[in-house]
């Protein structure tokens, strides 16, 4: 049994982690912060959690935290990489969920951030968390950054192609929509029942903050430079991710059939990425709740072009779940402790 | 382990079954039954369910039923009464998630379902499966009756008062909302998004067939007549339902705290009724995909006037995750086996 | 043609006015106020407006709106009161859609709105703008005092039988259903998408600010005092309320066939209260972007107990059309010009 | 005055017929048929236009159909083509709002539609009634084929683009997603609220029926052949169409405010294509219930990659709202005649 701890517990990642970890068997949830709500039983701002967490809000605070064997950050971007190094210098595992030890590159995420990361240091270190991936690293790791929601779903669509060097690499699309849970729970107008239901928009389409932490990604995959064109959609739901992915292959002789293959074989061992049968369309309600995510591969009229579709639950492939998966492989538990629940349909 | 079968998996309640039983550390699920499906495999239907049921849909038949422990029934109403009495016969425990063995009266029943009953002398057997209210039967039975999602919300709701005689019987009213989901997996227009979505209304306003479920519950609370008004209402999303119960105290001097504290002892010791602190308001997504029900009571203005906010999950609580909970209390398994699932927020 | 002025115009209640204004034959909006967005294209903030409102946000100036013919309060409770009366005397009529001019009762009115009232003077002579009630009186005022959204839909629904006479006025029962847009435009975590899609809940049901306002005109058309409880829900949903009333008939010989012929009889010459045939479930999507009510009575298996059904668009009869309504009476025009738009159904 | 004649007029274009219809001056709705409903009054199946429709629905009938000035077919597909011919010899204009005469080539219509053509001939002669493109010869035709809703919003937002010659016309892509209102009023599980409600998927990926009514149109615009891959997705909301366009510069010089210029000057006279300022993304909500296209462009990270966002309401601009216009300008209305409602925001 590990002690854990969140900091910022009260966003949807972080609730959605108390949600994971209350029947994780070999986690105690023994410190859940939250500057604003202090003081707060954890239950009385999430009635869902009552008679499975009994933890009081507490203020952050270092020595507390240095207490628990891993600590999740939940935290808005810039928070994290305050506290990080204080807690690792403690032995403490740090699991960040949000971006600020996901890029290698100090000034790309400065530029995209808007601030001065507080520990670039530590940026060398940290192990990109995409078990899919980077299992072994992951494994061996004190600093995982967890990687995005919208750069999961893109990676793990793109990654057999990419490895493969079938597709050109200049002129990637990733079409991708969300639910509105991935703009976190935060009192804006835009995020409105009113404003975003019942319609659908665009957003970012200029450029969005995920974008440079995707083409690492897929760099490193392709083995070479990518080019990725990145728009996001807010969809009026409020669980879930669809990628529609676009690429031309390079040679025009890989067929639908050898495509499904290489997908089902890259995939094989993964306990979280399923590759559906031929001729499928995902649906995010299939996944939604659970750390699966589900692809399908298309080839238009068997043209050049071709299209996979991926889906995650934003929340959790795309954020707590992995956080877990993550964990896991880190404490050397069974890679799927505690994440075995299905997806709620309808 | 036990083996189960589920007659008719393809409706809602079906696989909502699935979706619990699959996880059930003593239960395997043996046997699903369509007839529309036969052939087909389970996990084909319902992409959700890849990786943890490998079954394939078959026709029903009794040999292959006769074969399991407990078979659940989550038909249209009108099928289990067909083939109960078969497998009682060859000691298969039987529990209908239809509405076939929830009434006493075979007048009653015949009227409101409008059919024949086919074996009326299964009726007096049958044991309403209402935990709070029944368990010691419910532990003895091999034939029971599961109750509607309606009647479950408003009956938990209600019984307090009741069984201490402290309100008005003859003016009970319950305005009882739904989500679509309990309609059923039916090709209906009515049910259509683009019928239901971003709409609300009543519907059988003049008399709804689970009327006499609910009187012949509250009246074995209250051991003398009772006399409910109930409308239903079709609320624009998908589980969950939320009863406001409204009822005058007989005497004046009962006061909030009373009520509070006597729903509190109540429901003291049963794991999936959860009384709310006063003030609360039960929202239906707190126990969105969980077996709890969440309560909470009011005294408008202090005065005579009672109104009591019950919500569960109509295909947990108000279904499913009954069934599993009575399957539970049959075969001495502890309670909340397979039924820690958490409520999925946002 | 008269020149119009809006006060508040960035809420939901002010943008609605403006699509209606926007198209009425005799009004040019003139002034748009907003002090957080002044500066800007009103159809800057509001695309849907594009091409038919050529206005700039600017400061609240009495100069400005003093040289309006009519100015609509469309602000939160607490503003109207302390422009009114300059307005007022410069010859300019105001409609109020706030809650400020409602009640009669200076005390009533600061014990529920919590604040002191600036013109306690300006609540005898206004009048409240409910035409089915008021038409007379609306016609000659200069200070029009706007209806609640649940005050509309619950009095349209009483009134027939509480002028006759025919119920029990001691135990009337309110359960009413609204969409989000009725919490207004406004930046808080409770009406995010991620917290209220999906979900249904009651709220406030120890005691809602619309209960003396309701209570107020039910009393007047009973002609005695009357004791209401009123349990307000929220609904997933954007646009529509939805009240259902419970009253019992103080003589039981009173039929369902009469009670139909006094609704139609009652409402018979208004252009926007529509009863429905006998047996109706009326549904909040079809008066979406109308100004209509529509009204059904169900009489629950011919018992004592009336069930009114009762629904409108909240932001329309239960605020902004009902405003435009209310403006066509006090200028003689034609008291739908500008309203005869249909439901957007589905 | 004219008389126009609906078959099909229980569909949702046929409803959005009526809805547009009801208050059009110069036109009396005075035929409509269904064979499912006939002998029922159209506003007891559609109760938003009680007091505005007074017409029962009839079984299609030649005769009554030819004492019209125009008819409208809301039907399937395939039904159009049967009676068109005959409607035509008895003067009556005919507008046909389903995919009979979209196409120009009969064996990619029966390819794709998978039946035979009834009367190919008049293929030639039908004019594609996009006003945006085809105005002259819509004012002169008598047989219109009114474009799909995702052929319109596609097109709409490619024109510009491709009369110019600007883009590689050999890799479009078009990733449309539509509200369910698009499947049409079907019983169908697929369009269930449960099944769609919170959901998101893509469907036919690889390959869907208005493929080639789009490339046909494009292929005109451009001047040469062109290849588009195109994938609709599902969208958890009722009415809306947005389209995301990407496409590549064929020379790099061109900047985005040429671009910007370009489609304000393409759509500068036209009433219903609104090009939004540069940065901006269109919502659906904006045009949900209007006849309006609302468009904006976007260059990512200033590459060579074009980003087109173009929405409209799959029902007005993509069906009853063009086939409106298209009347207009067939009987030398003003365009915009009945045509000026406003979208319903929020």
């Amino acid at each position: 049994m590990i002690r854990a701890g969140i900091v910022g517990g009260t966003g949807y990642t972080g609730v959605e982690l108390l949600r994971i970890l209350a029947l994780h068997p070999n986690v105690e949830v023994a410190v859940v912060t939250s500057r604003a709500d202090a003081g707060m039983r954890v239950d009385a701002l999430y009635p869902s959690l009552r008679g499975v967490i009994d933890v009081v809000f507490s203020t952050p605070d270092i020595d507390a935290l240095a207490d628990c064997d891993v600590v999740f950050f939940a935290t808005p971007n810039g928070t994290a990489m305050l506290m990080a190094k204080a807690l690792l210098e403690r032995k403490v595992k740090v699991i960040d969920l949000s971006a600020d030890f996901r890029l290698k590159d100090t000034k790309e995420w400065e530029k995209w951030y808007g601030m001065e990361h507080a520990c670039p240091e530590l940026l060398a270190e940290a192990v990109y968390g995409l078990p899919e991936v980077n299992r072994e690293e992951i494994k061996k790791t004190r600093l995982l950054a967890c990687p995005g929601c919208y750069p999961t779903s893109v990676q793990l669509g793109f990654l057999p192609l990419l490895e493969k060097g079938l597709v050109d690499t200049k002129h990637l699309i990733a079409d991708v929509k969300s639910g509105v849970s991935g703009a976190g729970r935060k009192a804006e107008l835009a995020y409105l029942m009113s404003e975003t239901g019942e319609s659908f928009k665009a957003y970012a389409a200029s450029g969005h903050r995920h974008l440079p932490e995707i083409t690492q990604g897929l760099k490193m995959a392709a083995g070479e430079s990518v080019n990725l064109t990145f728009v996001p959609h807010l969809i009026p739901m409020i669980r879930g991710i669809h990628a529609t992915l676009y690429t031309q292959l390079s040679h025009t002789e890989t067929s639908l059939n050898n495509l499904q293959a290489l997908y089902e074989q890259r995939y094989a061992d993964e306990l979280f990425v399923d590759v559906l049968p031929s001729g499928s369309h995902p649906d995010t309600r299939n996944v939604k709740g659970s750390n699966k995510c589900q692809i399908s591969i298309h080839q238009p009229q068997g043209g050049q072009m071709i299209v996979i579709l991926s889906v995650i639950d934003n929340l959790v492939k795309g954020a707590a779940g992995q956080a877990v998966q993550n964990m896991n492989l880190m404490f050397s538990f069974p890679e799927d402790q505690g994440l075995k629940m299905l997806a709620l349909y309808p």
